[in-house]
């Protein structure tokens, strides 16, 4: 059976392990074995610092186990993805394991940026578009920087994204379920 | 030589090619080939996205060829990295490479997410801390997600923090010529 590195920052919900469990019995459903970020045993730590480098550890043990990832690249905390499931996309990519992605928010990457940047109402401009600390903004019509959308490209890897406003863009699992719809599909 | 892949949000800086060809000129002056994102060449490409993906083939063949990374890991719209520079940071690992990395932001993870959800001034708090939206802020003192600072400490890298304010963040190389002269230091 093959296995899925469940990636994507739910892991920092407050029901982030009924969040494990739902992704991991749609997995079930379709004939794939979901590994979850909270589910690997971490050893005793005597500080903070070692436990988180503890869960390090553990999690990348279950991308190099785990046949394919996928990442929710729902932006999180700013207009891009949460850092540690983008880490998780290029060390799946490193390994050479199969990618897959999803983001519950519509809006490309240009828009989120400029919005954050001047508020949201008005649309991005095209040319050399830069925020308001003077740095350009990518204008490739990708959903995030360039690297995330490419890497699962070359991978031959789907990546999903919501057609419209997403009501609880954190715990839908819509795209989750079409993509592992098409991936069972595929065999 | 050994080869060094500079990845890091410099490349959306308006001077992006000066400061490419400054982190070059350090990697030189301590015995290092620096590979600068923006050095590879591009075919003609027919559409922005097709020229989006043409620069993340580019760059994943340029961090392949190198023998490792550094990376900015200076907080990019947000209070976390750049999506992209970690996505390269995770692919370095994945393929094995040799990792460093630095900020030139001193202020800890757990506070830049605090100052980002409830203004900046007041100390963050300790416990079970959460932000605006009820999502949990890692407290592992670490200075970004833990995936990050685990996967350099477990690669055996250095990952150096600006102790102070500086004053241009997007362009101080003191940190990453500390980190050229420590590794020119143990060959």
């Amino acid at each position: 059976m093959k296995t899925i590195y469940l990636a994507g920052p739910e892991v920092f919900l407050s029901d982030a392990r009924e969040m494990g469990l739902r992704k991991k019995s749609l997995c079930c459903e379709f004939g794939f074995c979901g590994l979850y970020p909270l589910d690997g045993d971490l050893p005793p730590a005597h500080s903070a610092r070692e436990t988180g480098l503890a869960i390090s550890l553990a999690n990348e043990a279950l991308i190099r186990e785990a046949d394919m990832v996928i990442a929710n690249l729902t932006p999180f905390r700013g207009p891009s993805a949460d850092v540690g499931t983008v880490y998780e996309l290029g060390l799946a990519r490193g390994l050479g394991k199969q990618l897959a992605a999803y983001s519950n928010v519509a809006t490309p990457y240009l828009q989120r940026v400029w919005d954050l940047s001047v508020g949201v109402g008005s649309p991005a401009p095209a040319g050399d578009v830069r925020d308001a600390d003077g740095l350009k903004i990518e204008e490739f019509d990708l959903h995030d920087n360039l690297m995330l959308e490419g890497g699962i490209a070359q991978a031959g890897g789907l990546f999903l994204v919501a057609e419209g406003v997403v009501a609880d863009p954190w715990r839908d699992l819509t795209l989750f379920r079409q993509l592992l719809e098409r991936l069972a599909s595929v065999g």
